[in-house]
């Protein structure tokens, strides 16, 4: 299929997900747990849901493998796309009714996050659907989407993500925190940085080492085509495998001029933080 | 008129508010400032238009003051009530496009914020509704709700406002943030301790001395009337003077045994951080 191609069918399937799994979040047992996902998180009547539903559009193509949170790994053809999965980025929103949550898919054609041809996301919230293809651009329901011109610290909103953060990390961020104009963090780090690629906000720190690819690789390239850099902490291109073990940091920001101020804002946090 | 008027009053005031300035939201002039409200905040034509609307619903009533942060401080007579408001909560999200933001309404009779009697906070992006009246409970659309129960932090999620902190205040709340599940900031202070009022989060902490009565005053009554604690950051009876200059800090949580961890883990930031 070609990327075009990949990229409706995934909105597609990310449109059906949004209608099955939206009225659920009005119902009690939403948090209900069935089972637990394949990197360890609790994976609720939702996520299976929705990987469910994900898991049959994309098996309709020969040879595709998928790596998705929930699932683990399931089998892929030599030579055909792998399409890296996460049901639901923000499931923990999504139990406690915070309504900051998403779907994630991303078609992979080779070995490398790099060669990614396509990322959807799609809010679960609102229906919203954030697409790109590799060298093509990035779209907020079909509109195109532009990161901002923001190069000023003290004006910006910047997204960081400190849950189950390393000890000394949240004091290692202190100046970018208290850098900038706000610090948000809204709880499902694939609409974050879509939001970012929109303009909605200025970067997006996670320095924890936690990151997974499962949560990253289509809102990555989403952003990337919107005009953000994405890097390592250390400004240095980013090594993400295509692996549910894999954990990684990065920091994305709107434009390269703002990049360089938050990578220097992050201080010692950009190589990690020794665990105490 | 009797509280129960005036709730129905604000539910109402606030519905024309919300159909008003969300369609607002998707215009490109959303962020055009029209002049500098009473508090120093930049007004923007969405604020304008929902403090117009506010205000021309509160004249109605005989006596009723206004203490407004656009507006600043309008008559009250003798033994009249005050209408404390603020038109857009989270006026930043607005201008971003962040979809959280709100109106709030609070009716105090008397002269401090222990005398208010009727607290109305309205989502202007979903239009879902909060009031509360004193000693009859909290609703959210007219449905009771109630704090939750969590007491173990590492199972919690925790709103913090870092925005404009002064300096060492991250690093001082470091053993909070790092010692509960999540913490999040969503950028608007009065909707987001309605979250908590709900159970959507378990605490809200802002020690940065700058919350301002008109954010404030409803969602307290909101959050206590669901359940909540609110202290300053100390542990005590929290001092909010009906004055557009006075700032302050709070902490507020789900439970009264939560509150005494959340308070434990503030540390340092208690008592207020001495600026650097």
């Amino acid at each position: 299929m070609s990327p075009a191609e990949w990229e409706r069918l995934l909105l597609s399937a990310t449109e059906v997900v949004w209608k099955r799994v939206a009225p659920l979040a009005k119902r009690p047992g939403r948090g209900r747990t069935v089972g637990t996902g394949a990197a360890g998180d609790r994976t609720i009547v939702a996520d299976k849901l929705a990987e469910d539903i994900l898991v049959r559009a994309l098996a309709k193509v020969e040879g595709v493998g998928v790596l998705s949170e929930e699932a683990g790994a399931l089998g892929r053809d030599d030579g055909g796309v792998l399409a890296v999965v996460d049901p639901i980025d923000g499931s923990s929103n999504f139990e406690r009714g915070i309504p900051f949550y998403c779907t994630s898919v991303a078609i992979v054609d080779g070995d490398s996050i790099d060669d990614t041809v396509v990322g959807v996301v799609r809010d679960l919230f609102t229906g919203d659907v954030y697409a790109a293809r590799s060298e093509k651009g990035a779209t907020k329901n079909g509109r195109r989407i532009r990161t901002s011109a923001k190069v000023d610290p003290s004006e910006a909103v910047v997204g960081v993500d400190f849950s189950r953060s390393p000890p000394g990390m949240v004091s290692a961020l202190e100046p970018l925190v208290h850098g900038v104009k706000r610090q948000v963090h809204l709880g499902a780090n694939a609409l974050e940085l879509c939001y970012m690629a929109e303009g909605k906000t200025d970067a997006f720190v996670d320095l924890r080492g936690k990151m997974r690819v499962t949560d990253f690789a289509a809102a990555n390239l989403i952003a990337r085509e919107a005009g953000a850099e994405v890097t390592d902490g250390g400004g240095r291109e980013l090594d993400v495998r295509l692996d549910l073990e894999h954990r990684f940091s990065f920091v994305a920001s709107a434009n390269a001029e703002f990049h360089r101020k938050v990578l220097a804002l992050c201080g010692s946090a950009r190589a990690g933080v020794a665990p105490g």
